[in-house]
């Protein structure tokens, strides 16, 4: 047997691909067979993650392992979708035992979390990546897409912005910062909590939706353009945590709020009568701007001056060359 | 916009981006929503192909985006499933025009000929490698699996074996052969032709299936292990090209025939009378085998002694270091 037919075993013996319910048929087949119960939609999204591209290499494999399935099981909440399964394409260069065992455990515990279970995938040689494949159930026209925006609808997030860009420093070693604020951000980068449950009770208020992974002004021109709206941003109301504050300053954290990546909260517009429902309920929602006539992106400060960034790209880790 | 989001937009304008039955929602959102009918499950794998691994690099793009669908779809014709949707995660160091276009014009010439369409994915700048996950629909019940094998059925394979791993030295430039070979064994090599209806055909009549991507004696072993029967192939019947024997002669191609991989035809386990039916509706099915009680795959002469090679691993190009 192979050294790659046993990192297949490996995984088929992970709790997490131990099947569960739509799980028809688990890892070990041509295909893997799921089932979705009548009036309900699959979700799919694939996401890829380069070694020295998305994540610096070596890094803690049980990190990454929670990160990764973390990043893909983001676009199933950004839907309101019911995590299902995923499948896991693995390229490795070289085979270690500890590193594939303390990955799965990583892996697991996010898998676990989520109530998601690996079906399939593929392990090869080659330089280090990862894609996963996720699915979902979403009851037939209930998903939450990007296209349904209504100029009069408020603009929404589900949690604090720029924890995870400012985090980068650190992953990359080249600032330090007390514990109390290195914790937070880390926590942000490395194990980013899908919001699913949000995701769920955003079903049939919210009009559009999609989770930051780009930074909140790059994504808000994705809901833009798709529901041919303008979206407003006022810049008073970024949430930001006090971690981020302290460790880079108002304008830092707001440039990190703005345009870093990686933050993986819901981002979604709503009908105002829906907005005191969802607070009294206690859900982390924070109203961040409004939906205008128009097309493109504005961010206002607190006397409405237009100071929209002329650069908004944000040097991303994943988009380093 | 950067070159990778150009590249998201040239995969959403191709052909096979178009949507199509059952895909509710094609590219563009956070996730793609299929649609299934009522008794049916969704069949799903996933194949990675790496550079200098799994193809040669450089290499045709265009026979490249015919091949890295042709082997995922493979898998679905494996279970008897109709093809419905695939992603593609598709990983690059530099952004060439000219590549991506022709490498989308041999992934829709593909796509088309197996009727399945694209539904998103992911485009990260890397070491090249490409990673598809394929959809299928098969009804509830009716999917083919490698675990159903008894003793007394036939051992089965859709055509001629071997001529994928007999192009392997012209693919790297080792050997030459005259036209009328090449072209038969590349053809094989790079457009291996998913056997979709051939599954759709043995859909309760198979009672154990799966397609040959490691080479037959490997692949055999898995069914006997699922199924737990011993799988007795009869050398004298192994289907050989004229092209393959012309250019290895009849001990290499036997070899390639037993070891080789790529093959993509589909192995499958028949109880006899269900053989006479497919062979008089034109099924291009050859019988190269018995099952019988037991565990393992042995090879028999045409005297019935067991010339069971000791050394069945092939030197995969994709299990180069």
């Amino acid at each position: 047997m192979g050294e790659f037919e046993l990192i297949r075993k490996y995984f088929a013996a992970a709790p997490c691909a131990q099947g569960g319910e739509g799980i028809a048929l688990g890892i070990g087949d041509d295909c893997a067979l799921l089932a979705l119960p009548v009036g309900e939609q699959l979700a799919v999204s694939t996401d890829t993650l380069v070694a020295g591209v998305h994540f610096a290499d070596p890094c803690d494999p049980f990190l990454l392992g929670q990160r990764s399935l973390a990043v893909a099981v983001s676009d199933l909440a950004a839907m309101g979708a019911n995590p299902l399964a995923f499948t896991l394409a693995l390229t490795t260069p070289t085979v270690s035992a500890d590193w594939l065992q303390r990955y799965a455990q990583g892996l697991n515990a996010m898998a676990q979390r989520c109530g998601i279970g690996l079906v399939g995938g593929d392990t090869t040689r080659g330089p280090l990546s990862l894609t996963l494949t996720v699915f979902g159930r979403v009851p037939s026209g209930q998903a939450l897409t990007r296209g349904g925006a209504q100029p009069g609808d408020v603009l929404c997030v589900g949690g604090d912005l720029g924890n995870a860009a400012g985090a980068l420093p650190l992953v990359l070693s080249q600032r330090t910062a007390p514990s109390a604020i290195a914790e937070l951000l880390l926590a942000h980068y490395w194990s980013p909590q899908p919001q699913l449950a949000l995701g769920l009770a955003l079903r049939g208020k919210a009009t559009s939706a999609m989770d930051i992974s780009d930074g909140l002004l790059a994504d808000s021109g994705h809901i833009a353009k798709a529901s041919v709206v303008r979206l407003v941003i006022e810049q008073q109301r970024l949430p930001l945590s006090a971690q981020l504050l302290a460790f880079l300053g108002e304008q830092e954290a707001q440039s990190a709020a703005l345009s870093g990546g990686d933050d993986y909260v819901l981002l979604f517009t709503l009908p105002p009568v829906e907005l005191a429902p969802l607070l009294a309920s206690g859900w982390p929602v924070k109203v961040i701007g409004r939906v205008e006539q128009g097309q493109g992106v504005v961010l206002v400060d607190h006397a409405g001056q237009d100071i929209t960034p002329t650069n908004r790209g944000y040097q991303h880790f994943h988009e380093a060359p």
